[in-house]
């Protein structure tokens, strides 16, 4: 199926793919005179007065911001915002569809972090959360943590955090179907950007196994030079006994292959380096890391990729939407840790019988947004 | 009828009044690989080849931001941008119901010229157009311009504009009943701020009458030592005669008087000092400058005020769906002075036989939108 020609001719046809509507008619002057003029001043004026029930009288309750700056799109790269923007209306659709939240779209013609930050916070009163999509590493670290120490209202990066999530509630499940214990594996994790090194933190966080991480020049270690600050606070908790080398030798004896990196770069031949029944989650988009015939051929356990027509999905769909339904919901002001690892179990804990072939709950499970929004409180 | 306390039930009840609609269903996974990926990333890279066809694929084509500081909103002043949130709901909502246009609710944490420029900036990619919306004078001058000058959308603030318009149109109609030609009027505009200052620009440009600017310290004048450069620019077309003094002293013999200023400061007294059959535009919200029967006892031949309850309401809604309605079709980057004439001419057209009691079209004309947006062009 083409898809991007589908794709074209759908956006064409509908010239983008959502609009705004009115809860109510206003089809009278009466109507108009409860909605506007005069009688909303009288809503205006309470909110003035009861700043902290603004949300009970405005849409502040259900709606996110979806923001990007366009320097890191999908597969695309640094497309800037503009043709960021299909990208963006189409997360604000599935955040309505999947957990109907009204989220609008932003996307930013500045690209420092300062300027982002700047810019979000002026407009932060306009919104009862904001997810950060599509901002390029290593930028995406400081602007979504000064977000989230300076503004009142839940801030989250969803190509790092939802991706950890999710492929922290796959690895549950494939454990449960290798028998291992997740703290007794050797990880590598292939890409130190944005979703790589919020898939490392989180698990290190759930069960400090042994992790390395592997970028482009290979294993990051302390004898490299070329590392930026981020990149440097991953040997805080990574490579263990400061190992060096290329990512053949980091992939001996290891347990699981995490990719977020890019097309085909794990052969068979790299396959038959790890340890007996591997797991690997190759996650780069469109194309994986190792097709999953080709992996299961060469000995792989438990195969997980980015794609709707192969197995095992590690798709951030099954995790934002909730998060923000549940972060709205209960009024959670900042989306931590611990609301990340106890997403990660929910999820999980939503396939009853994992397989090889299933450890991850289908995007379209409509248990998803209410067990995941129950338990971020 | 208790409009406050009805918008406030209303409002609770709803929690806000507008939302996002996604304009195709979301519910197989080969609409999610339509709208989301792995197509939309056909869409994005066919935007960053031909960024002047985004319009075509995104709602770019139909979207505005309404964007408030919230430092002037309705009567209420300076109540801050999240109290300023129902206006601007109710702005978008307007926007939706009169025009079809998607309207987004933004508002600023910021308040200096420089800081609201820097954010509307930031975010304008995301936006069709921009309605700036309750900025304090003479902030929202800066702002209007610079942003005029810096980006390449509409961009327009609706309480100069907008109000000017309709306040045109309510004139070229009320020289018709009275019998007189605008260029011959003199005329007494009470208030110099956003609003008043844009009819007195739009009135001089259309027919150069004799006007007299009017705030709280009396005629704005050569001799005062208090005007800022915004009023001493107003000394650039009004008052010709360089005359100091009170609002008693501006009205003598004045044909028409328009009033952006508060509630019950055009007596009956000072009516009687005008030129015989006066015209009154009384717009101050939501009590009048003077009350529609007390100015007909003292003689004034035409009233108009900017309530709904009253004949003549000199209402932007009039004006400000139109406008953008024409300015997104027509591919229109700046809304000039000739399109904000035009606008006015064409409300006025639509009152086929003008009366003391109908100078302007009802705000629910449905000829009012496509009329207005074929001259925006």
């Amino acid at each position: 199926m083409d898809y991007g020609k589908l794709a074209l001719d759908k956006h064409k046809e509908l010239k983008g793919k959502i609009g705004v509507e009115i809860k109510d008619t206003l089809d009278s002057k009466e109507k108009l005179s409860i909605y506007y003029t005069p009688g909303v001043g009288a809503v205006s004026s309470y909110i003035a007065e009861h700043p902290e029930e603004a949300r009970d009288y405005t849409w502040l309750n259900n709606n996110v911001a979806v923001i990007s700056d366009g320097s890191a799109v999908l597969g695309l790269g640094n497309i800037g915002p503009q043709a960021s923007l299909p990208v963006m209306e189409g997360k604000s659709a599935l955040f309505k569809h999947f957990a109907n939240i009204d989220a609008v779209p932003i996307v930013l013609d500045v690209h420092s972090a300062d300027e982002i930050v700047s810019a979000v916070k002026a407009i932060a009163p306009s919104f009862g959360g904001i997810n950060l999509e599509d901002i390029a590493a290593p930028i995406c670290f400081e602007v979504e943590e000064r977000l989230k120490a300076e503004l009142d209202i839940p801030v989250m990066h969803d190509d790092q955090h939802g991706t950890a999530v999710v492929t922290l509630a796959g690895l549950i499940n494939a454990m449960k179907v290798t028998g291992r214990s997740l703290k007794d594996c050797r990880i590598v994790v292939v890409g130190a950007g944005a979703a790589g090194t919020a898939i490392m933190k989180l698990l290190n966080l759930y069960a400090q196994p042994e992790i390395l991480a592997v970028d482009s020049r290979g294993i990051v270690s302390p004898d490299r030079t070329d590392l930026n600050d981020d990149k440097k606070k991953l040997l805080d908790f990574t490579n263990p006994h400061n190992i060096s080398g290329s990512l053949q030798y980091a992939l001996k004896d290891a347990d699981i292959f995490i990719g977020v990196s890019k097309a085909g770069l794990l052969t068979a031949d790299l396959v038959k380096i790890m340890a007996k029944d591997p797991i690997v989650m190759a996650m780069a988009n469109p194309v994986p890391e190792i097709m999953p015939d080709v992996a299961k051929e060469a000995g792989v356990a438990i195969i997980a990729t980015g794609r709707s027509d192969f197995p095992n999905q590690i798709n951030n769909s099954l995790a934002f939407p909730g998060i923000f339904r549940g972060a709205l919901d209960n009024r959670v002001t900042k989306i931590t840790d611990q609301h990340k690892i106890a997403a990660a179990e929910v999820i999980a804990s939503l396939v009853e019988n994992p397989t090889a072939e299933q450890i991850i709950p289908s995007p379209l499970d409509d248990r998803l947004v209410p067990s995941i929004a129950a338990v971020i409180k």
